[in-house]
Formats: C-alpha cells, structure tokens, sequence
C-alpha cells in the first residue's frame, strides 16, 4: 500500500465540479444530520512572521462514502513581497477512516479554491432565480476562477462581469474564460447587478452598497475569513435572506462578523445555515425572496470531502506520484 | 522549491539520536519558558472501526532554530487482525514557521517511535544515577527498540534485559542488538532491578510491583496514552519521585490518569514537569533520591522538534524525494 502525492495539477485535473459540487452538498448534509466531526479549527499565531498556521481535521459520513483527513494551511500576509510565495498555501493528508491508511496528500491550496467554488455553487443552486445567466465577480484573485466554474454547473451562465482594481488581474481573468462565456470587465455596480454576485476580496471595509445589488441578486460573500473582513454594505446583509456556512465561523470571522459583533446584525437576522436548506429543514430561495446571501468562511467537512472527489478519481486514472511513505508496501 | 518526501527509511537514517535527544530537551525548555505553542490535541472518535484520529500541531522556538506542523496519527486497535496495518500510523507535515512552506512531509510513524526513544532519554539523563549502566525493558514491541538507541547515549549501558510474553518479539529485539550491549531476556523483576527501566506496554493493569524495582531505579512509564492504561502498581508512583511530561496530558491518559482519577494519586504527588528540570526550576536527580518515575505521554513539539533534525539531515545529505506538491518549484 502507497499514499498517493497529489500536486496542484493533479488536483486541478481530479476536482471536475459535476462531482464536487455534489460532494460538497453532501457534506454539508452530514454536517446537519449529525454525520460528520469538525473540531474547532487550533490556531498558531506568528505574530513575529506576520502569519499563523491553523489545523483543520474533519471526518464525514455521507451514507455511500466516508472520508478523513487534516488541512494544515497557513495565511502569512507578507509571503508575496517577501518570499515570492502565495499568502495562503494547505497541505491536506487524506486517509481511510477504516484504518487510518493515508490514501494520500494533496495539494491544499488548489484544493481550498476549488471546494470554496463547489460551495459557492451549492449555495447558488438553492438560492439563486431558477433562470439566472448572469455572473458578476468582484476581486479577480485566485480565488476568483474556481467561482465561475463552479457555479455554472447549476446555472446557465452566458454572461460574466469581472470587477477588479488590477487590469492585469481582469485580463488574465477573461483571458481565462472568454472562449466560453461572454465575459467582460466592469464596475462593482455592473458585477453586482448580475443575477449571481461572487465577492472574492480582502477588504475590512464594504465596497459593495445596498444600490448596487440587484432586485433579486444571490450574494456570495466568499472573501471574508478573519475578524475584521467585510465585504458588503451592512444593508445588504440586513435586506437580504441569510444564509451562513456555519454559526461559530462566520460570526467569529465570516462576512457577517463585524456587524455582529457590532450588535448591527443579530441572530434574528440569520435565516439559517447552509446544511439545513440542503437537507429541505428550511427552503432554500421563495418567489417572495428578493436579495439572498451566502456567508461563506470554509468549513473542514468540505477539504476532506474535496480530498475524496479527487483521491478517487486520481487513483482510477493512475494519476498522481505513488509513495511508500510509511514503509509498508509489499 | 519543493516539499521533501521523508518515508520510514528516511526518517530512520535520518534521526540520530545524538542530534536527536538535545533537540527534545530544547523542546521541552522552549516550552517550559512559554516559547511553544500547542493546542490540545483535536480527536475525531471512529467506534465503528474501534479507532480514532488525533491532530497534534505545534510551534517551538528554540532560540537558535524554530520549528512549526502537524502530526496526524491513529490508533484502530483492529488494524493488525483486520488490515495487516499498523495500530498507529502518523504523517507529519513539516513547515517553515517563517513562510509557512511545507518543507517535508515524513513518515509519522517512526518519527514517533524516535521521539518517544529521545524523550525518554532526556528524563533519564536528568533523572537516573549517573552511573546507571544496566537497562530494562518491559514489552519489546516496536516502541522499544528506540529506548535502548536513546538512552545509550546518555548513560553507558553495557547489560540489558528484556521482557515480553512473546519470545519471537524478544528473539528479534535480542537479534537487532546483541552485537553492541549484553542482551539478554529476563522476568519483569530482572528487568525492573536495572538502574533504569522503561515500560512500553500498552496494559490496563500494572505489571510492575514496587518490590520488583531496585532501590534506585529511574523508570520510564511510555506505555499509556490513554484513560485506563496503567503499567506500573501505584505504591511505584507514590514512593517515587514523580516527573511527567504534561499536567493535562498526564493526568488525562498517562501512566498517573488511573490512580490521578481514583484520588489515590494528588497533585502533591507530583515533583513536576521534566520542562522545568530541563531549565534547572527544579534538581533532578539528588544523593537522597531513591526510585525516580518519568511519565510519557509524548507532546506535539516532540514530533516538530523531531522533524527538525530529521528533515536538516536529510536535505544536506540530499535523503529522500523532492516533490513540486505546491506548483511553486522554478
């Protein structure tokens, strides 16, 4: 027995969205029903290095599959400049719960865009008008890709506006996409007209208004993951039906988290999590429903279920690098 | 840059003891003068395959090097019977606590074995007469090859004496060391009438008597590690200078959780933690000590400590196998 070495590539390549967006449904359907365990993400700040590492392991049963694994993933602010390294890398092990065998390990940074795209679209399926086929994206960072792709594998997507302050950013982006959808650059106002919006950005201060969002506009507040982030006009948040990943996470470091420690926002204000529309405990977007959001901090149940979809696939199609890490192959 | 594959051989080649056992009591002193971080140890509970995942991160400043990751390890007590695998299993990714790079990802298994080897030699370095020269050891499975390894480097040991129920694991244990120490298998008692002895069993109830350890024995309790696991009868512990590794992992799931949670066993029972020898708050061993006890359980910065030395190594000697898991290499 080998554990399979699964690098960006191998991961970009195993992660088709037809089956991760399901798994990531399925995820959080465990979540709900009690079927999955995620302890508290463990924290190490590095104040010293600008940075922190935190530990997220998770085990789901999702009735026909189960699966296990840790994320080890970082966020040292000053990597770019400095080290000419992402900000944000994961190293993601995933092992067979039957036995513990480390099946493989897997690039976690490749696999945390590609899962926070299959929630995205999990969220935009149950949440977005039926016939929606425009997509705005606002922040055009590496996250940014995973969003479109994802999510029109549950809507008819034709049209696509890209919102960044970077031309460098907005035209790699198109560059990207422009075979197959109509895709353009445009203000946050145009993006946030569409009838999806994906917010994929760092700020701490709204850059997206009340005005700008669309009559019946879905939301995906997908950049917030720390205290302090904030990407939508509290209005937004408080006008339209929202919808969280997770209670703990996003009050503590979701979107929704300044106005709600600001008391701004409050629990009366929280429609419900995501695995409770998914399962049918609640509905999912009504024909009186106007702006929907998804408060999305990234949830471990989605890493490991990722790791299955992609584990799976690789070692069907002999992808990968096989390893005997632990000495016990023959 | 890439991420060095460290398996089983690797780690083995790759941790010398005599690199090794400082590196741990570096460990322990960074963390005794609060330069460590380690979260309690996460577990996920799997009872329907009798097992259970821990994820065990940690950062240790060590002043003159530092070092950050995660060890993920098992235990599913079926595993030999049912699978052929090892009842616990680990992986250890190794990362650069300045930028967060995974430098190495490592066999967790035998860096374990090797860590749990280094701590107990550490302990008895502090803990055992100097002149210590014969060595016990009670369970010959695959922990207790590593006591011998470690502890030979900071006391001569010329005569060992080894026991176990299974004469093959005795045979093998003689077999891999007959060249170097007078190796011989004996009873419990011969064993534990050695100037240092270590049990590394994993029992519920205690196999040592206190009238079978010599007047002035250092033991080394490695066995427990969970709630109920107890090797040695409690009258050891009691008349004992007792030393443990933890508080809370102690009186948790050492060797002292049995009678530390029947109240037979208190707080005053405690002479301290090895940390706080290691700095010199505390003697170790004095003229007027008699039977001296270091409860094991084994922390996180042991295994980070460990990979620090090991991955050093193995990138000078351009050991095992680099591999671009990040994309980032060029």
């Amino acid at each position: 027995m080998k554990t399979l070495l699964l690098n960006s590539d191998d991961v970009h390549e195993n992660a088709e969205m037809a089956e991760l967006v399901p798994a990531i449904e399925e995820a959080f359907a465990a979540y709900q029903r009690g079927d999955a365990q995620m302890p508290p993400k463990s924290y190490i700040d590095l104040p010293e290095y600008n940075g922190d590492f935190r530990s997220m392991p998770a085990y789901l049963d999702a009735g026909d599959w189960d699966a296990a694994g840790v994320k080890w993933v970082n966020v040292h602010t000053d990597n770019e400049e400095r080290y000419d390294l992402p900000t944000v890398m994961g190293t993601m092990i995933y092992s067979d719960p039957t036995n513990a065998f480390p099946l493989a390990i897997l690039d976690g940074t490749e696999l945390t865009m590609k899962r926070t795209g299959a929630a995205a679209a999990v969220a935009t399926d149950h949440l977005a008008v039926a016939d929606a086929a425009s997509l705005g994206i606002v922040g055009a960072g590496v996250q940014s890709y995973t969003q479109l792709e994802a999510i029109s594998t549950v809507r008819d997507i034709e049209e696509v506006v890209v919102s960044d302050l970077s031309e460098e950013r907005v035209a790699r982006f198109i560059d990207a996409f422009e075979d197959r959808f109509d895709v353009r650059a445009g203000s946050i106002e145009e993006a946030a007209s569409c009838d999806v919006l994906s917010t994929v950005t760092p700020v701490e201060s709204p850059i997206v208004s009340r005005e700008a969002v669309g009559e019946h506009t879905h939301v995906n507040a997908m950049g917030a993951d720390a205290a302090g982030k904030h990407e939508l006009a509290d209005e937004v948040l408080l006008d339209a039906k929202l919808v969280i990943d997770d209670y703990d996470q996003t009050t503590h470091s979701g979107e929704i988290n300044v106005p709600y420690n600001a008391g701004v926002l409050t629990d009366d204000d929280i429609y419900g999590e995501i695995g409770e529309i998914v399962v049918g405990d609640i509905e999912g977007r009504t024909a009186d429903d106007g702006i929907t959001v998804f408060d999305s901090t990234g949830l471990a149940i989605q890493d490991v279920a990722a790791a299955h979809v992609v584990y799976e696939h690789a070692d069907e199609r002999d992808n990968g690098y096989a390893f005997d890490l632990l000495g016990l192959a023959d």
